[in-house]
């Protein structure tokens, strides 16, 4: 990922490019169309470049924090209203806790703190003085929320506690910031459960896995895998941890797509969480914490991005559909105007979101491009043509497919495209990540397929000194491979398979491979 | 306001109360139902007490950093929700920069900086590393965002630029912290605005403070004072602030409810954000910021909340209603619960907020109690004479008044009384405030009024010095009397007057008092 964090410095000079129409236009001077860098030759700085022409992302001048621009911001905002909506329904109730813990807390659960202490961000002074005592900001709010949670779960009629906040957090990690996928601050959901049985914790962790998995493929377009992870990856100070997990094929990385853990009492004995139950037995409380982030927005941009730009899942953009104008010398502009923005109505009108480009010192185009780079799911454009035959043509941003639509049947038509748009993506992105899945039962064929940035699903012993020393023998400049999860869904393991580093009797299948 | 950081250390011994019908019973020993203090004697404390059992607040173990719990999120989430639609129809859009800005930078604007640097926050350190340069939690995000509005922004067709962002903020004050009104964190949203002229800025700033007056007097039944501040209380770097002022007759106190600031082309200048006109002349934008934050949920409190607890305004309560079943010895039980039942289930089909309270371990008289703490507008009582009858009992929260209603015409009946509800705690509140505002013209009645705990409206020369000398003049264990706003309606000020306390011909009606 080198390159990842380099600015962009893009020369003002004036940019050549082919239109649609495929004639040369000389575009605006200022505007920085078209990358640089493409996707499979150098995916770091392509990434890097089209976070920021796609207008997701501005760098800020402190390293590993960026700023999230509103072409982003809404992406963000229409998962929230979706996620806020279900867990809602699921008598979840949101609330805020400090940024700020005090040590003591903070370090309360040692397997917890340990985990987190290397990136802790600590406050020392306000104005021109001193703290008494550093203040340290959340990296995650388990040792902020439970000591109260403790004072205000007495009784079982006080459980289940189910609260959650949208809030950002700090993890000050000094390795490869990345635009969304691992930065400084980020914002996020937390989600901090408390029940009297095991069996109500072990279900509510699946519920939410199930909302997770809802928000990266339904609605990002993006095949995730449910599993659980090694010991070795369960959150700190959790008893376990599921996940979904997602492959980005350019880099044969797989990714944590959002973790739904089962803490077990281990906090509730940290923190005292006590309750008496119906038969007036003392007992400890069940905790989950589950969260998904802004970095699902990256994996986005990973997943459906190519040389053009964005491509944006219909059901996350913000605009789903730019209409353009496409006026030619004698031609009646006006006309085409109005029927622009009496498209831009009807289309508003049945629930799409959608705007016309009529700025007049682009031509058709530059808007072309511009809107690409947007990864705006559909473009509308009119011309005279257009015009005399009362129709409308569209075309698709996934795979560039042109269709004349007869402006009597525009929404019934442009729905269909926009369904049939979030499902391609989503099955091309299936096949890609597919293609990268490669079954194996040996340690030679493991390293063979590391180096064909495999995912790999191998049969394992489940030990946890195994994985570490896979880590070790595959350490060097790419980073080491991990296990990743182990799918819910398992393939059958015929008896007497070996896991395939150690050589022991395989437990499970498990997917392996370089991680982000 | 003594006493208001002080922790609730309330015995856990049990408490006895009146419920309605009149009768002492026992309650639940580990409920601290019932407020120590009454909000005319001991104000400062009753706050303190009544946001914590209230279920707003939870202190937390950093002085002035509180726990926001979901009741008082669910009000912040209802103003949100009205004023992020609203903006958005003004075509602002939602971005989210980061939390940390480097000194560099926030020292840029100078005035902007001596305004906040006692109370700036400094991260100086991760994990067990010293950071080579401190890093600055905003307390606003001006020098956080306009170097990237200078880089955004080149011609005219840039503009306007229209973001706003809902964040948390830090201000590490030391005075007198009070939850909700002055916090060292609290949640906002700050919007941040670029113009080509001073005409349109002008007028933003006085739609979003209609919006700021609608927040306040629509939702939260509270009446303000829309005015401009005095030079002395303009924003720090700012050109004018204009705001929306509450008055909290208790303590005689005025309370800037929020701002709308128009910041003038001074930041411009500092950040450099010019733009190219059509005539390809150089210019400079003009901006305004503006922000309300989680203080409006304090002021609600302290005007509307009553010795039995808070008083919610139908518009901004998570539950509008709640439904008590009052079963007697040898009543159909079943019945009550199951028309209990029916009425939320038809109350909620019509689009109101309503539950039932169907615990069995607690007396209806305790939930009675347990519902008028949290402020819930509306009670229902169903008994067996209820169920007889068809009919219910409502309770209203704001001045007691009961009626029976009968559920053949359930629903516009309540709908008419949360309507009637949200109008009178308004018309009260307005009462009771403008019987504190006292019209004067000398210093002897000014200095009287405010020994008396007046809203003041006085005559002013308009002149910085006076107001530094009212300042000095009126120092003291209360705190020193200051320029609240000078309304946008003027009275009369006829030729002649003089300036309250200075003697100089007035300029103006300035409102004055002691403020938070």
């Amino acid at each position: 990922m080198a390159g990842v964090e380099q600015r962009q410095n893009k020369s003002g000079g004036g940019k050549y490019f082919f239109c649609s129409g495929g004639k040369k236009k000389e575009v605006k001077k200022e505007t920085g169309l078209g990358l640089s860098f493409t996707k499979d030759e150098n995916f770091g700085e392509w990434y890097s470049e089209v976070v920021v022409n796609g207008e997701m992302i501005e760098y800020y001048d402190i390293s590993g924090c960026y700023i999230l621009r509103p072409w982003a911001i809404s992406i963000w905002e229409i998962m929230q209203t979706f996620f806020d909506a279900e867990i809602k329904k699921m008598k979840v109730k949101n609330c805020y806790f400090p940024l700020f813990v005090s040590p003591g807390v903070l370090q309360k659960e040692k397997d917890h703190i340990e985990g987190f202490a290397p990136e802790v961000a600590w406050v020392t002074k306000s104005g021109e003085s001193e703290l008494e005592v550093p203040i340290a900001i959340r990296p995650t709010s388990e040792t902020v929320m439970y000591p109260y949670y403790s004072k205000w779960i007495r009784g079982h009629r006080d459980l289940p506690l189910k609260l959650n906040q949208w809030c950002n957090v700090v993890r000050w990690e000094f390795s490869n910031p990345t635009p969304f996928i691992r930065s400084r601050e980020f914002l996020w959901q937390e989600g901090h459960t408390a029940f009297a049985t095991k069996e109500e914790a072990d279900t509510e962790v699946l519920q939410i896995l199930e909302l997770y998995r809802c928000i990266y493929e339904e609605f990002l377009a993006i095949p995730v895998t449910k599993g659980r992870k090694s010991e070795l990856e369960t959150f700190a100070g959790g008893l376990y941890t599921t996940s979904v997990e997602a492959f980005i094929p350019n880099t044969g990385r797989g990714i944590q797509g959002a973790t739904s853990h089962c803490l077990g009492q281990n906090f509730a004995k940290m923190f005292e969480i006590n309750f008496e139950n119906e038969k007036g037995e003392k007992g400890m409380v069940w905790q989950n914490s589950w969260a998904y982030s802004t970095r699902t927005i990256g994996v986005m941009v990973m997943v459906h991005g190519d040389d053009k730009g964005l491509v944006l899942p219909p059901k996350v953009a913000a605009l789903q559909l730019i209409v353009i104008p496409v006026p030619y010398k004698d031609a009646d502009t006006q006309g085409i105007f109005d029927a622009c923005v009496a498209t831009v109505a009807t289309l508003s009108d049945a629930g799409i979101r959608a705007e016309a480009d009529l700025r007049d010192n682009y031509s058709p185009g530059w808007k072309y491009s511009n809107w690409e780079m947007k990864g705006v799911p559909l473009r509308i454009e009119i011309g005279p043509r257009d015009l005399a035959n009362n129709q409308v043509r569209a075309v698709r941003r996934d795979n560039g497919a042109k269709t004349d639509i007869s402006r009597v049947f525009l929404v019934e038509q442009v729905k269909g495209m926009l369904d049939k748009i979030q499902q391609n993506l989503f099955d091309v992105a299936k096949q890609k990540r597919d293609a990268c899945v490669e079954v194996l039962k040996t340690w030679e064929e493991f390293v063979t397929a590391l180096g064909q940035k495999k995912l790999i699903l191998a049969p394992w012993c489940d030990e946890e000194d195994v994985e570490k020393d896979v880590k070790a023998r595959t350490k060097g400049d790419m980073g080491a491979a991990k296990s990743l999860c182990t799918p819910f869904e398992q393939p059958e393991l015929p008896e007497g398979t070996k896991c395939f580093a150690s050589g022991k009797p395989a437990k499970k299948w498990t997917y392996w491979g370089r991680s982000y």
